[in-house]
Formats: C-alpha cells, sequence, structure tokens
C-alpha cells in the first residue's frame, strides 16, 4: 500500500500462437529485454515439466531471448533450494507455463521463491503467466469450476492467488470453453472484485500505472459488478442457479484497454 | 402499434424436461386450458417431423392436455391448405418444435398461417416454441452462428423472425453452447434491440403487458446495449474481433422476471 509497483504483468488466456507470428511471446521478450534478457520459465503448474519446458526455451530462443532456464519446482523444498533462488533473482522475466494453477499457489506460497518474485516485480521485472499461470496471477483466483453451465453457487471454487494483481479476478481459455458463468459467479461473491476473462492467444499486458492493454487474436471480457443491484448468492443451495442484476460487460480486442483504477474501457 | 395484444408467449431454450415433472410443459398444458385445451403442433421445423411430433403429442397427452393435433407443413404451399387452416384457427394452444428456425419462416412467412398466427396471438391464444421454435419468435431472428467463440462480425447471420415479439432477439441453449459471443454481436448491430439467452429447460412467459417471468431449470441472461458507449462493429472486416463497452448483463433464474418495456429486471 503506497508501494510503487514497477513492473508489467503479461497476463495469456492461453494457447497463445508458438508457430506463427508469435505475436504475444514476442512482446513478451521485448519487455524482457530482448537479446539481453534472462528468461526464468517456472513450469510448477504442469505434471510435464520436461516437456513443456524443453518448448517454451525452443520458442523463446527461436524468437530471440538472451538466456533461457527451465526451473522445476514441484515441491515446496524445492523452493527454498539456493541455486534455484540465485538463477531467479537474476531474471529479466518470469514466465509461468500453463497446468493447474493450485499447484503454483500450493507449491510456491509463503516461501522465499514466493517474496522473491514479489520483489521482482516491485524492482520491474515482467512475470507472465498463460492458462493456469494467468490464473495464478490474480487474488483471489479461480481453482476450478464448470465451464458452459448455468451459474450456481457451486459452479466454482476459489483461493488466494499469487497476488500479484489484486481485486481482481482472471478466467483464461474464456469464450472458447463458455467460462462466462463462472466468472459471474465469481464476481457475485463480492461485487468489489473485478472480474476479466481472458480468450485463447490473447493477453493482457498491465502496466505500472494499473491500467492494462490487450494484444492478441481474441478478446477480454471485463465483468464489472460495482453496480449490481440484486444478487441471491447468499440464500442459495449449492446446486442453485445464480440471479444477478446490473453487472456491466465490456468486450475488449486488441488495441483496447482498461483502467483498472477507474474501471473505464481505453482505447489505445 | 396501439394493438391490444392479449395472449401468452412461451418460449423454451430447447431441451425442456421431457421425464421428470415437465414444469414447463405442463405450465403450457395450463395456460392452453387444460383438460379443454386444443393443442396443435407445428413441427415445420424439423426434418423429422413424425418422431418429433409423436414424441411431443404422447408427452402432451400424458400430462393431461385435450387434444394434441400435430399438423407438419413442409411446403410453402400447404400453408394454404384448408384442412389445416381450420384445425389450426380451433387451437387453444399453437406449439413450435425444434429444428431449424429458418425453415419456420421460409415456409411460414406471408401465408394464411402466419395471419392466423397472429390473429389467434391476438386473441388471447398462447403461443409457444423451442429451441428453433423459440428463435423464430422475436424479429429480428438470430439465424446461424458459432458458439464459444469471442464475438466477431460474422459471428452471426440474422433474418427477420415471426415477429411476435418485437425489438428482441432471442438466443437457445444459451450456456449450455457457451452463445454469450453471438448475442453480443447481434445487439452490437443495433443496440435499441434487446438480448434475451435462454438456457436449456428453461423458459420465458411473456405475459400481454410485455414483461416475463422465467421458469425451469436454469437461467435467462438479459443484454441490455441501450448504454452502449463504443462500438467498432461498423468498422470491421468480417472476421475481426468486436469490442463493446458498457452493456448491462442480468442473469434471471427461475422466480425473476423482466420487464420489457422499461428494461427492468423484476423478482417475483
Amino acid at each position: 500500500l503506497g508501494e510503487k509497483v514497477r513492473g508489467n504483468l503479461v497476463i495469456i488466456g492461453g494457447a497463445e500462437d508458438k508457430k506463427g507470428e508469435c505475436k504475444i511471446l514476442r512482446k513478451v521478450v521485448e519487455l524482457s529485454g530482448g537479446k539481453n534478457s534472462c528468461m526464468v520459465i517456472l513450469t510448477t503448474a504442469t505434471e510435464h515439466p520436461e516437456e513443456v519446458g524443453r518448448e517454451y526455451r525452443r520458442i523463446f530462443e527461436r524468437i530471440g531471448v538472451g538466456e533461457t532456464n527451465v526451473i522445476n519446482i514441484d515441491s515446496r523444498r524445492d523452493a527454498w533450494r539456493e541455486d534455484y533462488i540465485k538463477i531467479i533473482k537474476n531474471a529479466t522475466c518470469v514466465f509461468f507455463t500453463g497446468g493447474d494453477q493450485l499447484r503454483i499457489t500450493s507449491i510456491l506460497g509463503g516461501t522465499p521463491v514466493y517474496s522473491i518474485l514479489h520483489e521482482l516485480y516491485m524492482e520491474g521485472v515482467p512475470i507472465v503467466g498463460t492458462s493456469a499461470g494467468a490464473s495464478a496471477m490474480s487474488s483471489p483466483m479461480i481453482v476450478d469450476g464448470n465451464s458452459s453451465d448455468t451459474p450456481r453457487k457451486n459452479t466454482i471454487s476459489m483461493a488466494p492467488g499469487l497476488g500479484l494483481l489484486k481485486d481482481v479476478v482472471i478466467d483464461q481459455h474464456f469464450a472458447q470453453r463458455g467460462r462466462i458463468g463462472r466468472l459471474l459467479t465469481a464476481i457475485a461473491q463480492n461485487p468489489y472484485i473485478l472480474g476479466i476473462g481472458i480468450d485463447e492467444d490473447t493477453a493482457i499486458i498491465v502496466t505500472p500505472d494499473q491500467c492494462f492493454q490487450v494484444i492478441g487474436s481474441n478478446a477480454v471480457t471485463v465483468l464489472d459488478g460495482r453496480n449490481l443491484s440484486h444478487t441471491n448468492v447468499s440464500e442459495l443451495k449449492p446446486n442453485e442457479t445464480l440471479a444477478l442484476t446490473d453487472v456491466v460487460i465490456h468486450i475488449l480486442p486488441n488495441g483496447y484497454g482498461f483502467d483498472l483504477n477507474n474501471r473505464k474501457p481505453l482505447i489505445f
């Protein structure tokens, strides 16, 4: 509170282009320092760390990153390892792969690596996450939930995320998996929280002034419940259907953005 | 236009319960006059009229309808047949099955059957449609469109519907098929139109005062673009991604409703 955040967050809705123009991943490399960058790829979220790590290393090297280090912290004990900490401290970008967001928070939460991530972010290092790595950025974080369902009280479960972006809840693979119901359920529980649903091959770049810009081939959906006039969420049984009135929705494609402090769409 | 509409519309989002409590279909029978009802089932939308007609006849008879007539008008010529017209004129309820909404409008549009439907509605006869039969109720009508996609200019195609409900566009199988993108695309083209997305096993009952009540096990999504502050729809190429800001969304389950004239949610 009162701290000046200096890094950028790049939050990717999953399935980003890895074969064509690689618009989003090239932007990540640019923000990380291009040829002088030192990228740390954290594979904590995935249960296939070697495969996923190798793929991202190959892509980042192809599109011009300086140095890449794949680090697979897959237990809390690993999150105290001095060799890992040393490498992460030198990063000019930290990249979280997809997988399961609860692995990220349950393995890293409260560890030295967790503290270093926050320090790096304050010092100006971009922190990037795709898919599960995107979900983990915000606090609260959506852990799990049915897609393509009518919003119900039990549609989702939530947990505290990494907290790099606060008072916001992120969802990913958004239009492609029909996830508006679960994001509406998240904001019904506390309309102070802003809902951000990021489509595949689409990302938001959150700058230190707490604005974000959208890049990529699809769109970002923002759900603002500040003027919510009625919800029945507190009265419902778990499987009952949610009522929500007067939620504001914005659909923001490439070239648009959003001011998180003032909750206003931006056109770049 | 000064005319007093007297019938009810029952607009069902498809896949209504036909084996259990049959809450929606029982409500249809009740509105039609119960044991004294004379139900006309129009199978124009489907390419399997015998099978679909037989199924609805059996269900309606089981839940207490007075008389059922299945009429399969599958060409424009049939829509002039005196014997069909006579039966339809005596209906206390007209029920449109699912299938393809464009079959309904292209076969019935401008025919005597079309005029009689409007007359019956004005005289107080309930008109009911499920799935494609639901889409056809409104004008404009969504003909086709990708589900679970980011909204794009070419996400949907529209045509004039039966026009029993005006200045509204209906979509069905709504949450189950992730159709919010296509309904947003529909209202972006003219935000004067209200978007109504009806989930499976869920219906709206539109009463003569132009209010509707929701019944069924899921929810109805209302998209109100009156306060839309920006859209890029007129500038886009067909496959480009839509931008929309400040659309209001309401999620209305069983027991809730909506005042179409004043665009206000209602709690019953």
